[in-house]
């Protein structure tokens, strides 16, 4: 059976997945790009630039895990777009018209609209669906592949709450945000369903590993 | 000038610094002991004690940071005793005739009751007053020794915030407690006055250490 991954999720050190205020201007809130500092510096990111260049290490490591075997993403409406982007009938994303998915990727919203092709194998569709049926949907269209959760924090959660997700990589950055949206809550006792690993990196992040137990 | 430092202090990945259902039976509520196995574990928690062993690696390291240079511990009344100690005059701590502290312990609480001497060189002082005055109160008294912040997570939170604490040794344990007392409450950009150095050990356990920028 295909296996649900979370990766390179990342929060910081009270546990926001993002910070405040998300905006056009500001994807990620008053947190800015500081919880992703430790991933654009990964040669992962640059994949594609060759000139940009980028780390080999650690934080490299855990960072290319994202994408090999993954079928499909499944993401929240709070990571397709900045909130009213449901109003907004050309909103095709963040990421131009080639984004970094290059499968077909489900966006859940109470605002479903018609699917959107986008270059590159990228495929927006959108779903009002709890994460079980989701899930099953999404199968019933990438078939034996593996599923990545992309996020926000409230989707992860969701997904996590109802023992959907297998394995789970979160990059803890040594910032105190103090306000966002909180991965951790309602999930007490995770240590129960799943082998949980930290490492630290030179970069200051400390990458937790959830695996689930059998 | 004597040094405020915090140690050992021992919070979940969710930045919970004890449970919920604090009680005689339950001194960390529904956390139980899983907070501090890390530190149970060390040579340093077994200190006057040959024959229960201990490890002597990286968390031992940390731990046995605890007490040189120290002249005072200031700790809250949540730490002191369960809830309702305040009601029981025979009431002296969790820690029998001789606690662990060795110096003076400042207690604080909103009814204060008159000093208790114990064995070992620890007296229990009680007092009411802001931090700023306790700390001003308790340098009378020891002179130029550093200062520990004993917990739990209201008072070292309280210290920080009034930017009182100098040094910060937080260790974070892989379980999520869901419910308790929080540390990083109110605490938003702590990263802008202290550099923070994670490292995990083979316990499993991620130390951070907070050291405030000049
Ligand atoms: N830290 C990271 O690594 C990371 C990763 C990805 C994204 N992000 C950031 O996280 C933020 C978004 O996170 P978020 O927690 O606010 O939102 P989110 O998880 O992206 O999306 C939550 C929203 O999705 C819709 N939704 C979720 N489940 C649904 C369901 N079962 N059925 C129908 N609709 C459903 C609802 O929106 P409606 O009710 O409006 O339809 C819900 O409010 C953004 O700032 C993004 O940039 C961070
Ligand atoms: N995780 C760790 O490493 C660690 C370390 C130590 C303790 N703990 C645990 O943490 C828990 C206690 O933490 P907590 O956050 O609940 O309580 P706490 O920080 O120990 O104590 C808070 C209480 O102290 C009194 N207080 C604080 N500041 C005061 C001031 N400026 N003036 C007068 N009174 C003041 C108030 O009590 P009143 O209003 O009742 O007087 C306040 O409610 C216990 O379960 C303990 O076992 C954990």
């Amino acid at each position: 059976m295909s296996q649900v991954r979370v990766h390179n999720f990342s929060i910081s050190l009270d546990g926001f997945g993002t910070g405040e205020g998300q905006a056009l201007e500001t994807p990620f809130g008053h947190a800015g790009e500081r919880l992703h500092e430790w991933l654009i510096g990964t040669q992962f990111f640059h994949a594609g630039d060759q000139l940009a260049g980028g780390t080999l290490g650690a934080d490299n490591a855990f960072a290319a895990q994202h994408n090999p075997g993954i079928g499909a993403e499944i993401m929240g409406a709070g990571k397709f777009g900045p909130p009213g982007w449901q109003d907004d009938p050309d909103w095709k994303g963040w990421w131009g018209p080639n984004p970094p998915y290059h499968t077909p990727t489900f966006v859940l919203t109470h605002r479903p609209r018609p699917s959107i092709e986008m270059e590159g194998g990228t495929t927006f569709h959108f779903l009002d669906a709890t994460p079980t049926e989701t899930l099953a949907q999404v199968r019933e269209v990438i078939g034996d592949a593996d599923i990545r959760i992309g996020g926000g924090a409230t989707v992860v959660r969701d997904f996590l709450a109802e023992g959907l997700v297998d394995y789970m990589h979160v990059a803890v950055v040594p910032i105190v945000l103090g306000r966002g949206v909180r991965l951790w809550d309602g999930l007490e006792s995770l240590e129960d369903t799943y082998n949980i690993e930290p490492v630290t990196t030179s970069s200051g992040t400390t990458h937790l590993t959830f695996t689930k137990k059998r």
